[in-house]
C-alpha cells in the first residue's frame, strides 16, 4: 500500500484524538440517549462508515468481510512478510460504555497513522470485530469464531429477539453467509494478535500504573439456582417456619458477598433475582437466581463454587427451602502467549511505562484468538473502576502511554523465525 | 319465610358437607388447574349459581345485589326484628386456597339449614361478598365498602388489567351501578355481623385449640424500597467497592427475617425483588423491593418499620448504595366489637370448645364492616399453617366445632335492647 500517510503528530495530540473519536463513535447508537450498538444494526453500519473514514485518513483502505468485521491492512513491501493483527470490537452491549471495544480499534488506527512511512518487516492488519459482546444473539465472540474458522452452522441459525437469524442479519447487511469461509479467515502467516482495552482489575488500585499486560484471562463458572420454598400469606404465616424462599436466597447472597470479599483475586456475583409470586403480601415461594465466579486458577474457582453451593444448601435447609443448582457454563482460564506478552512488557518499559502482569477478569475475543495465534493484551486502567457501563472514563496520558507502548512493540517486533 | 326446611342432620355430617361443598366450589375457576375466581368473572357467576342452589336447599331464597354480592335472609316472624349478618366472600385471588372465603359462606348456610324451623328473635342475613381480595381491581374489600355506603365514584372508575372499569364489569354482569345505593346497603336495624374463616395465627401452634376468636385485626405498614448502586461488570468490578445493590438488599432482607423472628407477634416480609439489569455478568445497579410489617399494636409496628429502615440505610451506606423508602399504605389495627366477641367466646364454651382470644394477621372485610356495625370473627386453625395458597386444608372436627359454636351463638343471641 502506498497511500499518502498523514503528517506526524505528537503522541499527546493523537491520544486526545483517540478519546475524541471514541466519544464521537459513542453517538452511533441503536437507542437514543445511551450507547447501544448491536451486531449488524443500522448504528453499527454508521460506526463502520465513520471508522472507515478514519482508516482512510491513516492511509489505509478498509473493507468489510462477510461477518461484518471491518478490516484494513498496512502492507510492508515484502508480500510474503508475516502479519500482526491489532484488534478490538465495535459492538456495544445495551447502554454500555463509550470506550469498551472502540478504544482498541481507534488506538490501532492511531498507531498505524503515527508510523507514517516507517518501514517495518511485517504487515499490520486492523480488525474491528463486529460481534464480541453477544448481546444480539446471546453468544459472545461470534466474529472471532468466524475469523478463526470455528463458526458452526448452528451459530448461523441462532435467532435474535425478533426471530431474525444470524444468516439473515448478515444478508440484510448486504453480505453473503456462504462467503464467510473465504473472506473471514485470518490472513495466512498471521503470527501474532494484540488487543488494547480499558479494564479495571480487581485488586489493582486506581493510583497504580497506567498500563498492565494480561498474563491470563480468568475462567468463569456460571450457575443457575432455584430456591423453592412455600408461598404463604405474609401476615398469617409464622415467621420461624414460613419457608420463605427469598429469605433463604437473601441470606445466601449476603454470604456470597462476604466470602468473595476475603479473597483478592476472587469475584463472586449473584447477578439477578426473579421472585414468584411477584405480587405483594406473600412470603416468596420461588426465587430464581444466578451465580458467577471468576478466579485466575481454575481449581480455586471450582473450590469457591463448591463452597458457595454448600452455603446455599445450608441457607435453604435452615428454612425448609429446597435449593437446586445447575451449571450454565464453565470457561477455563486462558493463558495468553508468554513470548508475545514478554515483548509487550519490554515495549512498555522502553516507552518509559510500568506495565505489571495481571489477570483479566472479563471475557474477550482474545480468548478465541489465543487458540489460533499467539495473542497478547494491553490494558489501560479505569480511573473510575467502571467497566461495560455508561460513565466509565479514561485519562489522556494513559492513552498516550498505550499508544507509545504499541508503537514500541511495532518498531521492535521481529516476527518469530519459525513463523516468518 | 316459610320454605320447607331440610331434615336436620348430625353436625359431623353437616361439617363434612361443608368441606365437600368448598372443594366443589373450588372447581369454579377462571384458570383451569388452579383456583382463581376474580370479582364478577364468569367463574364467579357459576359459583353464585351453585351457592344459590345450596341456599335454596336450606330453605332460603338468594338474590344478587347490584355489586354482585349474593344475599339471602332467614326472616323471623316479626318483621321489625333486628338482623344478624353472617358473611364471608366468594372471590379467590389467583391460584389461591379452596377454603378461604368459601368456608365462611358455606358454614353460614349450614348453620341456617341446621336451625330448621327453630324460632329466633332475629333475622339472619347471609352475605357472600363478591370482592374482598381486590385481585381484579387492586383495591381490597370493594363489596363491603358498597354495603356500608362507603364506595366512592372513583372506585367505580378503576380499571382492571384489560381496561374494563368496575362500573362496566357490573353492567356486563347484568347489574346496574346506579342502583348500588339502593340494593346494597345493610338491612336497616342490622345489629351484628359475624365472619368465620380458616387462618393460621402466628405464634399459635397447630396442636392448639380448633377455634379462636379475633379480638383485633392487625395493622399493616407497606413500603417500597429502592436500592440504587452501581451497575458494573461482574468480573472487573472490585468486590469491596463495587456498589452492588443486590448485595446490600440481600444483607438487609436477611436482617429483616432475623429481626422479626425474635418477636412472636411481629411479621416482617420482603415480598418481591426486582433487579436491574436483568441480564447476567453484572453486579446489580438497582433493586426495587418491598417491606410489609404487621403487629397487634400500632406503636410497635411503627417502631419495627423505623428500625428496619435504619438497617436498610446502614446496609446501603456500607456498600455505597443509596436507599430510598416510600410508604405505600398504612392500615391501623382494627379492634372488633368487645360485647359480640365475648358472646362468641361464650357460645364456643357452651358448645364445649376452647376458643382463645387472638389477633388476626390478614386484612378482612370485617375491618370495613366493623366501622358500620358491631362485628366479630371466629377463626378455625389451619392444620398445615398455609393461607391464601393452594394446598391449605382443614379438619372435619374443626368445622364441626365452628358450626356448633355458630349455632350456639344464634340460639343465645338476644339483640341488644338499644339496637333491637
Amino acid at each position: 500500500m502506498s497511500q499518502a500517510p498523514s503528517a506526524p503528530a505528537s503522541l499527546a495530540a493523537r491520544a486526545a484524538t483517540v478519546i475524541g473519536r471514541c466519544r464521537e463513535l459513542a453517538g452511533m447508537t441503536d437507542v437514543a440517549g445511551e450507547t447501544t450498538r448491536l451486531f449488524l444494526s443500522p448504528a453499527s453500519r454508521d460506526a463502520e462508515t465513520l471508522i472507515g473514514g478514519w482508516i482512510c485518513q491513516a492511509g489505509l483502505t478498509a473493507h468489510c468481510d462477510d461477518f461484518g468485521n471491518l478490516r484494513a491492512t498496512r502492507r510492508c513491501p515484502h508480500d510474503d512478510a508475516p502479519t500482526l493483527v491489532l484488534f478490538s470490537h465495535i459492538d456495544v452491549a445495551p447502554n454500555s460504555s463509550h470506550f469498551n471495544g472502540s478504544l482498541g480499534v481507534l488506538l490501532a488506527i492511531a498507531a498505524v497513522e503515527q508510523l507514517g512511512a516507517t518501514s517495518l518487516p511485517l504487515h499490520i492488519e486492523i480488525i474491528a470485530f463486529s460481534d464480541e459482546e453477544g448481546a444480539r444473539f446471546g453468544v459472545p465472540s461470534l466474529s472471532s469464531l468466524a475469523v478463526t474458522g470455528r463458526l458452526r452452522a448452528e451459530h448461523l441459525e441462532r435467532a435474535d429477539g425478533n426471530g431474525i437469524s444470524v444468516a439473515d442479519a448478515i444478508r440484510a447487511f448486504g453480505l453473503v453467509p456462504g462467503r464467510i469461509p473465504i473472506t473471514c479467515p485470518l490472513t495466512p502467516r498471521t503470527f501474532a494478535a494484540v488487543e488494547t482495552r480499558i479494564e479495571p482489575v480487581p485488586g489493582r488500585g486506581q493510583s497504580d500504573s497506567a498500563l498492565a499486560v494480561v498474563e491470563s484471562i480468568l475462567g468463569v463458572s456460571r450457575l443457575s439456582l432455584a430456591f423453592q420454598g412455600q408461598c404463604n400469606h405474609a401476615g398469617t404465616a409464622p415467621m420461624p417456619s414460613r419457608g420463605d424462599a427469598l429469605a433463604a436466597a437473601a441470606h445466601w447472597i449476603a454470604e456470597v458477598e462476604h466470602y468473595a470479599a476475603n479473597y483478592t483475586q476472587l469475584t463472586a456475583t449473584v447477578d439477578g433475582v426473579h421472585t414468584l409470586p411477584a405480587t405483594g403480601d406473600f412470603a416468596t415461594g420461588t426465587v430464581q437466581t444466578t451465580l458467577e465466579v471468576r478466579h485466575p486458577r481454575d481449581e480455586s474457582r471450582h473450590a469457591a463454587v463448591a463452597h458457595l453451593l454448600t452455603k446455599a444448601e445450608a441457607a435453604g435447609t435452615l428454612r425448609g427451602v429446597q435449593v437446586r443448582a445447575a451449571v450454565r457454563s464453565e470457561q477455563s482460564a486462558v493463558p495468553l502467549d508468554r513470548d508475545l506478552t514478554l515483548k509487550l512488557h519490554r515495549a512498555a518499559e522502553r516507552a518509559g511505562y510500568d506495565a505489571p502482569p495481571i489477570f483479566s477478569a472479563a471475557g474477550h475475543s482474545a480468548m478465541i484468538l489465543a487458540a489460533a495465534v499467539p495473542t497478547a493484551m494491553l490494558l489501560l486502567r479505569s480511573p473510575v473502576e467502571l467497566s461495560h457501563v455508561p460513565g466509565d472514563d479514561l485519562r489522556c496520558q494513559d492513552v498516550e502511554a498505550a499508544l507509545a507502548t504499541l508503537l514500541n512493540l511495532l518498531l521492535h517486533l521481529h516476527p518469530h523465525p519459525k513463523l516468518s
